[in-house]
């Protein structure tokens, strides 16, 4: 309760099935005006989060950093004077991945990152700790409504690609230079039908293997290196 | 010791301080025949790592998967038809990275991996896993000495490309077509002195931001993807 009124960012609040009492429903009105999601799980996860164990049945996962608002990400672009290189993370749940992901991201200078409120890691500690101390540097938002987001960027003149297999080029033979937010899917499922949809165009990363996915850290990063190394080098 | 005289390959064996017994001497004897490391740890880490808790002090490290030679590696590549492409992997301790860059390696269609004895994961159960499969796909080689293996592929007429920061060409403007084995660091000091200096040539992976290194398993990918690039677009 104390968080909620701090106004400390919670990225989602865990419930223990069967726990009662009059500070739940409270923390339920105050969960639910702020938007935060809200997850009933068994009560042994919740004793193997808490290091104490004294829980009372119901734990806040807060963010170990600040999000910024979407709109700060497209500003701080526009103010480096280079085209706008944003990533969409439709729905990243592995904490390695999302910390690689923002690591890489500071690496190629790219200018932020969007998650979605829902199905998505946030910016925990194990995030903090797989990007090397890159989420001190790389902005991220958080955004009730990807497809909306996506919508938004595109008013603003930015392209948007999803790496998707029904791409029909491959990422190194399609013109990812000027003003770019590539979308990358979740490690299950790849982007959403919709989310798809609401792309500009694909590209496909090839693969010859047997293996028909590859990891959503390692595609962002084949990704983020090709539109450096379009950017970079013009005449290659 | 059954583990141990039924050729099971075994990776390491584990040996709480204060462990004695006529089995331990005979356990040894065996390790040492075989050249399997051995590592002496507090009780408490074996109790952790032991299911049942009956394990007289002493545990053995078993691979996922099988190992194959070094030479068949080169045969393979040899039997393909194509150009080889190997990884060789200098001391990568985190079995997220090596199983990440497994996936990655059947993904471009790499011939396989070559890791170190020692100072290295091996095919674990988190490695099977990271690699989403690959491992069955993906030959994987445990050599006693790199540097000496180095000077056999060399031999063998492959070229050997370092991914450190010393390269003086960035990764997409140095030539990487034609047999060619990449050398990673590890996750924190990247390649070791003695294996850079038995590189052919060094390749540098620009980073424009605040951190200045990358994730080994996504550094590996964007090399492996810049040499797929390569090869299928010759012009470029």
């Amino acid at each position: 309760m104390e968080a909620l009124r701090s106004g400390r960012e919670i990225d989602k609040i865990l419930i223990a099935k069967g726990t009662r009492g009059g500070s739940l429903i409270k923390i339920l009105g105050k969960a639910k005006d702020k938007g935060i999601p809200i997850q009933y799980v068994e009560r042994q996860k919740i004793d193997e989060m808490s290091e104490s164990n004294a829980h009372q049945g119901i734990v806040a996962i807060v963010a170990a950093h600040k999000y910024v608002h979407f709109e700060d990400i497209i500003e701080g672009a526009k103010k480096s004077g280079e085209d706008p290189l944003i990533l969409i993370l439709d729905k990243i749940t592995d904490p390695h991945n999302l910390g690689s992901i923002i690591r890489t991201a500071d690496a190629v200078g790219a200018d932020g990152i969007i998650i979605p409120k829902r199905h998505s890691v946030g910016l925990t500690a194990v995030v903090a700790k797989s990007s090397a101390g890159a989420i001190e540097y790389v902005p991220v938002a958080k955004v009730s409504n990807i497809a909306q987001t996506i919508d938004r960027i595109k008013e603003k003149g930015i392209w948007v690609a999803g790496a998707h297999m029904d791409g029909e080029k491959e990422h190194y033979n399609t013109d990812l230079r000027g003003p770019l937010a590539l979308v990358i899917g979740s490690e299950g499922s790849g982007i959403s039908r919709l989310i798809k949809e609401k792309c500009d165009f694909l590209v496909r990363l090839p693969m010859v293997g047997k293996i028909s996915s590859l990891n959503a850290s390692v595609a962002a990063a084949v990704l983020m290196y090709e539109v450096f190394r379009q950017r970079e080098n013009v005449n290659s």
